[in-house]
């Protein structure tokens, strides 16, 4: 490994809800998973009702996670989302581009039954470290 | 990052239908996502009704793409395959090893519920690049 | 890539039961997949009708399965869980740091709809190569 692996607990995070940590950088790459919905969202634009009041509300805090993990949203490699509707992928991808910018990670859309806590959306990301 | 990311347009494919890039290179690594059905496919086998004829007509636009990105059929180093139906994993398992040859990708097959444009199959990939 | 793409099937594993590898290293990392349930599963908890007993019973053997790839638990980076039935979380959740002790990867838990052979738990993984 071209530097160690750390594993990150950013600060002005919520504790993480279970056995699991919000950030690990492994070389010059940083692992981001959502937390549980106790804690800030990371990267995840999630609702329950609304698609995009929770969307809008959640996903700026992204980027002080991806901050706070040495990292930048324009160091976004790809992105994997979850969601529970297919439907919402029109209205995903307006609001993911008002909040990425000119970005472009590559990105997985994958349907799921359900989420935890009846989440519909859930985005886990790969990106690089900033140097 | 051993050199910078790079968010990729392989050249001789339609613009992605969303906000993302068709590759993104990141140091050694392409990560490589589907597009959507407007454009030819990636490293995709896909299908409507019948299962063979698409995943043979589709996947070896995979190997332009791979070179597109500087990568190649034999740097592959792991797959995603998304699948509607689990039951399609004998034939997808065959159709596979006959497109891919002799390399072995680590390889998850995850079931979903649907995919996007009634897709059977969807295959996302990070590959290393060709030196 | 710092280093070649090795395609790794470990010792003392069953053949895989499909065009697959058990692990695959590519620089510093190793990417790790469940193997079918005729040969000894990897980092899968797996369960047909209990989720303790065959949560305990397989993933000891996931430490071997590593160790073989030349790697290690306190290596793991990040896991990505699909469970069938998200209500198994807590008790996933509770096995899970019993196994795996004061590591803390990054992970994702993804519903999903049902998985091959009935299981209701598999666990993919990326780690770092022990140095």
């Amino acid at each position: 490994m071209a530097g160690d692996i750390d594993y990150l607990e950013p600060q002005g995070m919520a504790a993480p809800g279970g056995h699991y940590s919000h950030a690990v950088r492994a070389g010059a790459f940083v692992f981001l998973y959502p937390d549980n919905c106790r804690s800030p969202p990371m990267v995840r634009g999630l609702l329950t009702r609304t698609f995009r009041p929770r969307c809008v509300r959640h996903w700026p805090i992204s980027r002080r996670r991806l901050e706070a993990a040495n990292s930048a949203v324009d160091k976004l490699i790809h992105v994997r989302v979850y969601v529970t509707d297919i439907n919402d992928w029109p209205v995903f991808d307006k609001l993911y581009s008002e909040w990425i910018g000119a970005v472009r990670p590559a990105r997985a859309v994958v349907p799921v039954p359900t989420l935890h806590y009846g989440f519909r959306v859930e985005i886990e990301a790969v990106a690089g470290v900033v140097q």
